[in-house]
C-alpha cells in the first residue's frame, strides 16, 4: 500500500504552530506538540511548522531532532507567515511583550511560558493586547503547565465539588536546592537585569497559579520578604562546554534566593508560601495542601501520580489521608494514556495543556489561564515585592476584579489580612 | 527471702516529688517519674511522695492508679513538706509563677511544664526567682519534653556537629485539627482570660523551643499573623460526662486558630513557622526541617522514631535523605529502652526529661531548659503577638542576651529582618 | 494527711505476680504489670510480688530497679508461695514445660512467653496441663504481644465486621537483618540445642499468630524452606563487657537464618510467608497485608502506630490506600492513653495483654492466646520444618480441629493445598 | 528559509521500522520510536515506516495517529520489503515464533515483545533462528522494557559496583488487583488456549528478567504454585463500546490469578516472588528488594523515579535507606530528560529501549535481552510450572548454560535448593 498517511484525507483544519526558543522549555513544548495529536482526539491538526531561534546552527539541530519543518532567526518572520497559525512563545521572559503583541495584532492564537512577563507594565499591555485579539477571535494562553498535572486537577475538582468544605488554610512550598552552595558560580539567572526575579518569579509563580487554580479563588493581600542568602558567587570563567573554569572575581546576585510570604484568600482563607533554591536535599518538591472544613487534600509533585485525601465525615476510626494513584480512567486525562498504576512524568502536562489548547481554539473559546490570569498572577508577584520591600507590611495584591473567578464561585466575604492588621 | 526491696540498702539520696495537677501532663509526668528509675541508672532516688489537685477524691484516685503515697487539696503545704524536694507543676499556666516562686524560696527544685507562663512579666518573675534560687544550689527547669524525644536530640547532635554545614533555612510546623468543625463547642480553651493564648502559646511555643534547641541559635526578629476563622461557637449546655448537650447560645472565641511567622535566626538563617488547629487531617503532626550548607534534617513527630537525613556531600548519584530508625544503642537515650527496631511512643521523652533533671541535680548544675529558656521563648511569642497587632511589621523578639548560646557558639552575623525590610 | 495510698481501702482482690526471669522480656513484662494499673480499670490488683532469676546479685538489681518486692533463684519456690496468684514465664523456652505445668498444677495461672515450648510434644503437655487447669478455674496464656498492638488488633476488628470481604492473600514478613555480616560471631542463639529453631521460631511464630489472629482462620498446609545462610561464625573469645575478643575458632550455626513458606489458610485464602535475619537494613519489620474481595489492610510495625486500609467499594476516583493514625479514642486500647496523634510505642502491647489477661482472669475466663493456641502455632512450624526436610512437599499443619476458631467463624471450603498440588 | 528538514543532509542511515500490533504495546513502542530521537543521539535514523494490523479501518486510524506512514494488513508482505530493516513484535504471543523466524530469515532485525513465546519450544525455536540470524549480522532483541527504567537499571549498577556486597535475598512482588472482583467477566485473558498463562507468564516474566538483569545471576531451581481463586467467572454478553452485559452464562478460567515461588539463585541467594492480580488495591506494583552483606537496594515502581539504597558500612547511628531520586544527569539516560527533579512516567523505558537497541544495531553488537536470555525466562517460567504441577517440589530451570552470564561475574558456588531439599 502507498502512503496512505497524507493529510488530504483528514477533514481536520490545520494549526501550524511556531515555536519561539529552543531550550528546556522549548523541549518540552516540541514534545507536547508531536505527543498530544497520538494520545488526544483533537479537533485541530496541529503542524510542528517553524522552529525560531538566533543560533541558526543551534535552531536547525534542534529543529531535526524535535521534528520541526523549518526554521527561521528571526521570530518577526513567522508572525506574518501563512503556515503559520499559532505562535508558542518559549524565549526568555523580557521578549514576551513584543512578541506576543506582535503575534496577536497579526491574527495568530498565542500560547506563552509563565511567567507572562517580567513587569506588571508588561503584562498589562499583553493582557490588553489579548483582550483585543479576543474580539476578533484571536486567542491566548499563558502556559502555566502544572495547572494540568493530573493531581493538581483533580485537587481542583475535589475542591470544586465540595470534598474539603469550606477552604481554611493552604501550605504552598516549592523547593529547590541548586543555589545551596555559596560557592556555586554566578549566572544571569541570578542577575536581575536579565532574569527579572529570582525564586519568587520563576517558581513562586507556579505556586500562586496552582493556588488560585485549584481554590478558584484569588489572593488578595499579601506580607512576604525575599531573601538572598549568597550575595556574591564566584564569576564564570572560561567556558568549556557545559562547565567551565571558576573565575577568581565575583560578581553580584541581584535576585533573591527564597521568597516567603502569608497571603489572604478570598473568602477567608489563609496561605503560607514558600518558593526557595536553598532547600537543601530538595529537588523540585512542589508540594500543596489544602484544608477545609470537610476535608483536605496533599499534593507533592515528587510523587506526581499520587494525591493524598482526607474526608473529615468518615466514620472517626477510619479517619486518615487517602494515597489515591492518579491513573484511574475516571481521573483527569488518565483515560487516553497507559492501564490504571502506569505513572506519568514530568512532560505530560506539556501535552495535557496542548489539548486544552487546541479543544479551545477549535471551539472558539477561550483557553485557561488567560493572559489576565497571567497578569493576575504577575501583580500578585509584584504585591510580595512591595511588602517584602516595606518591612512585610500587608500589602493588597489587585483590585479585586483582576482574578477571573469561576462561574459559580461565592463572593470574597472576610479577609484576614484586615483582621490581621487589627489583631 | 523476705522483703528485701526496702530502700535502706540504697545508697542514694532521695529525691521527693510533688506533683501539682493530675490532668493530661499529670498523668505524663507520672509514667514517667514511675519509669525512668527502671530503665536508666539515676544517681538520686526519685519518690512519688504527694500528688496535690483541689479536687480530693478525684485526686486520690488518681494518687491510688499513679502510684503518689500522699495527696494534698493545698499546694502550700507541700511547698514547706520536709518529703518533699522537687515540685513538679502540671498545672494551668496561670497557676506557675507564684507556685514555683514560692517552691523555689522554700528550697524546692522546680519542674514547670510549658508554656512557663501566661505572660512575659510573669514569666520574668519566676527567671528572676530562678536565678536567685541557683545561688542557693535550688535548681529550675522547664519542661519542653519534646527536646528530649530521641530524633530531636539527635538533629541537636547532628547539626552541632556540623552534619548540615551553615543554616540556611528552617521549616516548622505544628499540625492539629481539633478546630476544624465550625459547630464544635466553646471551652475555656478558646478564652483568652482562662487559656492565655491559642496555638501560638500552646504548640507554637514547642515548634521555639525545638528550633532554637536544635540550632543552638535565637530568634532574633518575627513578623507574623495570629488568626480565628470561627469566633464565635456554641456553648456547651448540660455537661454529661464527657459530652453534653450543646446550647443554643454562643460564645466569643478569644485566642488564636492559628499563629503563622516568619523568624530571623542569629546567624543569618530564616524560619518559616506555623502552629494551627484547623490543619485538617493532621492530628498532632510537628515537623521540623533543616537546611544548610553541607545537608538537612527532617523529622516529622507522627513517625516520632524515625529522622531523615540528607548529606550534600555524597556522591551525585547517591543523593538522597536517609531514612534512619532512631533505635540504635548509639542514638540518644536509645541503649536504655528495646532492642534496635523497636519504637518508642509519645510518653518516653518524659522519662528521658526526668532522666537529665535528676543528673542534673545530682551534680548541681543547671538543668535545662532553664527557666531563663522558658523566658526567652515567651518572649519570641510575644513578639508574634506584637507583630500581628501591628500588621506583620518585624519586631525584634528580645535582648540578644536573653538566649543562652551553647558555649561553642559562633555570634550571630547578619540579619535577614534587616535586610528583608530594607529590600 | 498521712499515707492514705495504702491498699486496705481498695475492694479488689489481689493479683500476686511470680516473674521468672530478668532478661529483654522480663524488663518488658515488668515495664507491663508497673503500667497497666496505671492506665485501665483493672478488676484485680495486680503485685509484684516476686522475681526469679538463678543470678542472685542480677536479680536483686533487677527487681530493685524494676520494683519487685523480693526474688527467688529457685522457681520452685515461688510456685507454692503463697503471696502469688500468676507465674509469669519469661526463661528460655526450655524451661517453659516444667515451670508452667508445675504452676498449673498448683493452682498459679501462667502467663507464658511464645513460643510456647521448644517442640511440639513440650507444648502438647503444656496445652494438656492447662486444659486440666481450665477445669478447676487455673488459666493459662501464652504471651504473643502483638496481637494487642492497637494496629493489629484493629485489622482483626476489620476483618471481622467485613470491611476487607472474602480473604484471598496475605503477606507476611518479619525482618531483620542482625545475621547479614558473616563474621559476626556465634553466640547461643545459632545453636539448636540451646535455642530450639532460628528465625522460624523467633519471629515466624509472630507471623504465624498475628496471621491466624488477623483472619480468625489456620494455616492449614504449608510448603517452606528454611536455609543458613552463613554456616561457620567465629566463637567468642575473651568476653569484655557486652563485647569480646573474637576468636580464631568458628563455630557451627545450627539453626536457620530464614524461614520462607507459603501456607493455605482455611476458607481458601493463600498466605506468603518470611521471616529472617538478613533482610539487610530492616531492623524488626514485620509487615502484614491482607487482600480480600472487598478491600485489603496493611501493617508495617516500624511506624507501628498506622494503618493502611482500602476500601474496594470506594468511588473509582477515591481509590486508595488510608493511612489511619490509630489513635482515636474509638481504636483499641487507645482511649486510655494520650489524645489523639501522640503515638505509643513497642511496650504498650505488654500492658494491653497484661489488661486483657485481668479482665479475663476476674471473669473466670480463658484468656487468649490460650495454651491450646500455642501449641497450634507451634504445629505450625513443625510443619514447616518437616517440609522443609522433604523438598518443600506441602505438608499438613495438624488436625483442622487444633485451631480455635472465633464463634462466627465460617467453615473452611476449598484448600489451595490441594489445588496446588493437583495443578 | 524553505523546507529544510529533509532527510538528505543527514549522513546517518536509515532504519525503516515494521511494528505489528497496535494495541497497549503498540501505543507504547510507538511513542518510542517517535520520541527517542527527539532526546537521544541515535547512530540510526528510526523511520515509522509500515503498521501493521489485520482490522485495516482501525489500523489505518491508529497509524495517521501515531505518526506510521503506511499500513499493512498482513505481517508476511512486510517482512520482505525493502523500506523496512526492523520488524517490532507487539502482537499477541502466540504470534511471536512464526512472525520473528520468518523476519529474521528475511534478514530484518527484531525487536519481540516479552514473554518471548507462549511455549518453552515456540521461544527456543526463535533463540536458534536469532543465533543463526546473527551470524549474518541480522540482530534480535526481546523487548523487557522495565530494565531500562533509570531505578532498574541504576540497581544493576550497584550491585554490579558490590554497593550491596555479596547478595543474600530478594523480594520480588508484582501486585495487580483487576481479579479481585469475583463476578468481573471472562476475557480472552483467562483462557489459557488464547493467552498461554496468567499472571506467571504475563507479570511474572517480568520479575524474573528484572532480577536476573540487576543481580547477573541465574535462578537455577524453583518451588512454587499457581492458584485461581476464580475458577468461573460471568461470560461477557452483548458487546457494547468498551463494556456489555454480563452474560447469564459462565466460563471457566483456564490461567491462574496468583503464582508464588521461591528461588535459588547463582551463588547462594534466595529469592521469593509473587505475581498476582489479586493483590488487591495494588494497581501495578512491581517491588523488588535486594539484600546483600554490603547493603540493600528496595525498588517500587508505583514511585519509579525513586530507588531505596542502604549501605551496611555506614556509621551505626547513620545506617538507614536513602530515598534517591534517580534524575541526576549521573543517573541512567536521565541526562537526555528533563532538569534534576522532573520526573519520567512509564513509557520512558520503552525509548531507552529503542535508544539501546539502535546504538547495538548500529555497532553491529548483541541487544540485550536477547532472545536467549527470553528463552530462559520462558525456562524459569515452565520450571514454576512444573513444580506447581508436582506439589511444589523443588525443579531446576535449566541446563546452567541457558542465563547468558555478565563477563565479570562470578561462578556459582551453592545452591539453597540443594540445601533446602536435604535440610
Amino acid at each position: 500500500m502507498s502512503p496512505e498517511n497524507d493529510d488530504s484525507a483528514d477533514p481536520r483544519g490545520d494549526l501550524g504552530v511556531a515555536l519561539i526558543g529552543h531550550g528546556f522549555m522549548g523541549a518540552a513544548h516540541s514534545q507536547a506538540w508531536r505527543t498530544a495529536p497520538a494520545f488526544f482526539d483533537l479537533p485541530l491538526r496541529p503542524r510542528t511548522a517553524v522552529l525560531v531561534g538566533r543560533d541558526v546552527e543551534a535552531t536547525r539541530s534542534a529543529a531535526a531532532r524535535w521534528g520541526w519543518r523549518r526554521t527561521e532567526s528571526d521570530w518577526r518572520r513567522v508572525v506574518e507567515s501563512d503556515d503559520v497559525q499559532l505562535v508558542d512563545i518559549c524565549s526568555p521572559g523580557s521578549t514576551h511583550v513584543e512578541i506576543a503583541v506582535a503575534a496577536l495584532e497579526a491574527g495568530k492564537h498565542v500560547l506563552c511560558e509563565k511567567p507572562l512577563a517580567n513587569t506588571v507594565a508588561e503584562a498589562e499591555r499583553m493582557a490588553e493586547a489579548a483582550a483585543a485579539a479576543a474580539e476578533r477571535g484571536v486567542l491566548a494562553m499563558v502556559g502555566f503547565s502544572y495547572r494540568r498535572v493530573p493531581a493538581i486537577t483533580f485537587a481542583r475538582d475535589l475542591v470544586a465539588r465540595g470534598a474539603i468544605g469550606e477552604l481554611r488554610q493552604v501550605r504552598a512550598l516549592y523547593l529547590q536546592d541548586w543555589l545551596v552552595d555559596p560557592e556555586g558560580p554566578m549566572t544571569w539567572r541570578l542577575d536581575k537585569a536579565a532574569a527579572g526575579s529570582g525564586s519568587l518569579g520563576d517558581i513562586g509563580a507556579h505556586l500562586v497559579d496552582a493556588v488560585q487554580f485549584v481554590t478558584g479563588r484569588a489572593l488578595t493581600d499579601v506580607s512576604g520578604l525575599l531573601h538572598t542568602f549568597t550575595t556574591e558567587r564566584p564569576l564564570l570563567g572560561e567556558v568549556r562546554g557545559l562547565g567551565g573554569t571558576a573565575s577568581s572575581e565575583r560578581g553580584q546576585v541581584t535576585v533573591d534566593d527564597a521568597a516567603i510570604f502569608t497571603a489572604c484568600i478570598e473568602g477567608g482563607a489563609l496561605g503560607t508560601f514558600e518558593a526557595t533554591r536553598v532547600a537543601t536535599g530538595r529537588k523540585n518538591a512542589l508540594r500543596l495542601e489544602f484544608s477545609g472544613t470537610g476535608g483536605a487534600v496533599a499534593i507533592d509533585l515528587e510523587r506526581m501520580n499520587e494525591i493524598e485525601v482526607y474526608d473529615a465525615g468518615a466514620p472517626v476510626d477510619q479517619l486518615g489521608f487517602r494515597t489515591i494513584y492518579v491513573t484511574e480512567p475516571e481521573h483527569p486525562y488518565a483515560a487516553s494514556w497507559w492501564p490504571t498504576g502506569h505513572g506519568l512524568g514530568y512532560e505530560h502536562a506539556f501535552s495535557h495543556q496542548v489539548r486544552d489548547l487546541v479543544v479551545a481554539l477549535a471551539a472558539g473559546e477561550q483557553p485557561t489561564p488567560s493572559f489576565a490570569e497571567g497578569l493576575q498572577v504577575q501583580r500578585v508577584l509584584e504585591a510580595v515585592e512591595r511588602s517584602a520591600a516595606d518591612g512585610s507590611r500587608w500589602t493588597p495584591t489587585a483590585p479585586a476584579s483582576a482574578f477571573t473567578r469561576p462561574a459559580s464561585e461565592p463572593p470574597a466575604t472576610t479577609s484576614p489580612a484586615t483582621a490581621a492588621a487589627a489583631s
